[in-house]
């Protein structure tokens, strides 16, 4: 894992203290910048070529009836992502991001639609799957240890694709009806807690539906049993695809030095998994937002994250990260841009 | 006052049901859209044209030692401001907003620089005053019935400019060293409330400190009294010139239908009274921040608002409300461009 570099956060430490501004006054802000500069190395970070990869995959459990929308939809949002029409291509065209979206494992034919464009806000459409959908893991293991790798994989090649782009920052975003079972029924793993103290309502369940849900993942956590205290082999059992492929992602991000934005609850359940496999890899990370979806506050607790943005969204997509882009930003242009006490010749405290 | 439009809203809310997401997924920035859909009287609301004002003024209660920073950096701030340095003016450069700084009421010379530009992020300097500084309030009262009513007119006089320039949105901002307590004594008058409940560290008080400024302000609402009942009457006793301005400038822009973003403790103070003697301005003003003084939760409880960020700043300038910018700048892009289930051919709930 990359080292941060204590002495550009020192000299941007020092730099904070200098503008002209009550000490702290800029609150998290002045935090983002510092981080950011020990992350990128320089005393003054800026961010130029924001990076999102959406990662796409459908989950077995569906079947168990533990989603408001059809499992299909997963297919038709990775065509909504290719032609513009979602909530991340207009957050990427508005804040300048690239997009693809990476099919980790959706059930959508391979050749449904050729790469129509990868226009602004149009998302390029990655191919990097080893299954079409996990096995419903409220019955076996959602995966095998292969594909597990295969999908940890894809998540590395994203930020390969990234790096090789010249991207200063990464955003790892997630489609998968069925996703938030996939990552209460892991945090409950990786935490030890009770479903019914995570389970909330995805993208519209009723109190009955969020109900059947947390029954659903208790009979899956008996299923698999001890075997879940492994991260890793948690993330086999009852994660999935897209889940394993931004843990991986994100633990790339820590081992390459490339700064990453976190979402919601799914990206913030795959970096638990990911802190846990590669400890201290959040060094790397920003988190951008805290999601309506109440297990996310656990998630986020286990990671010691406190997110830039509560604004009581529950998209996925990378939303929630890639909203929170421009406020990272304002945060390394006030680092930059302000005058100190002395080149204003005003009186500091 | 302008009334909002109620069609637009309707039309807003139904297209927000239509746009591939789970309703509610974007959470406060689906309502975002809305409420500037019915302000701005059109189904897709954008911002192009922001316009901030900060407003500048001394204050007479700076005798009693109530500030960690001296008197003079009034004045500096203000050069600070014209010459692009201070934090605002990064944030107007990088929201494309246009700055101007309203001396309502400073001790700095009228002489002392000339306008030496106007460019994006170097503040255009308007005075617009009637006198130089607040008498002590812990004394006497702050200002003359007609000073007040100056103040509160150039409020309305900066709402004309932008109007004028064709801004879409109104950004008020202030600076004064001791304005946090002017607004805290302002508070207490208007919500009936003991200034050690609500008085704060402001630029950087110790704990005595506080204390200190929480005994001067209890001296001040004793001598003033059963006057400070009249909201009009506790601003022109324990107020601010650029206090009044703010508040007049609230007022005016929902007097002409003109989108308003509330800052931190100063300009929600000011808007407080606003409310008070125009109630329903309040429906023309979104709000950009929750600011470290704790006085800040209490006004913003009061004007039943729940701000956008909350991030620990504590500067003013704006500050909280410019960073809040490219958030209302996103809900508009989302709720104007994302596809909807028709057009995506995604199946909804």
């Amino acid at each position: 894992m990359k080292t941060l570099n204590q002495a550009t956060r020192d000299a941007a430490l020092h730099r904070q203290g200098q503008l002209t501004k009550p000490p702290g006054a800029l609150g998290r802000l002045e935090a983002v910048a510092v981080r950011l500069a020990a992350m990128q190395g320089r005393v003054c970070p800026r961010i130029e070529r924001p990076w999102i990869s959406v990662f796409a995959a459908d989950h077995g459990v569906v079947a168990e009836g533990v989603s408001a929308f059809p499992q299909a939809v997963t297919g038709q949002m990775i065509l909504n992502f290719m032609h513009g029409g979602a909530a991340i291509c207009v957050l990427a065209r508005e804040t300048g991001a690239a997009l693809e979206v990476v099919d980790v494992g959706s059930l959508l034919a391979a050749d449904v639609m050729t790469d129509i464009s990868n226009d602004a806000g149009r998302a390029h459409r990655i191919i990097d799957r080893s299954a079409t959908g996990t096995a419903n893991f409220a019955r076996e293991a959602a995966m095998s240890a292969s594909a597990l790798e295969h999908a940890w994989g894809s998540g590395r090649r994203a930020v390969e694709r990234a790096r090789a782009a010249g991207a200063d920052l990464f955003v790892g975003g997630e489609m998968g009806i069925g996703n938030t079972t996939t990552s209460v029924a892991l945090a409950c793993a990786l935490l030890d807690t009770d479903p019914a103290a995570l389970a909330g309502p995805g993208t519209g369940l009723d109190a009955a539906g969020v109900r059947h849900k947390a029954q659903v993942i208790g009979r899956a956590l008996a299923l698999h049993g001890p075997a879940l205290a492994d991260p890793r082999e948690a993330l086999r059992r009852v994660g999935g695809f897209e889940i394993a492929a931004l843990a991986g992602a994100f633990a790339a991000c820590a081992e390459y030095g490339l700064p990453a934005v976190i979402d919601g609850l799914i990206a913030s359940t795959a970096a638990l998994v990911a802190e846990r496999l590669h400890p201290g890899a959040r060094d790397w990370w920003l988190f951008g937002h805290r999601s309506a979806e109440p297990a996310h506050t656990q998630v986020l607790a286990a990671l010691d994250a406190e997110p830039l943005l509560d604004l009581g969204m529950r998209l996925g997509e990378g939303s929630g990260a890639a909203a929170a882009l421009p406020l990272i930003r304002l945060a390394c242009a006030l680092h930059t841009d302000m005058a100190t006490f002395e080149e204003a010749a005003v009186a500091s405290q």
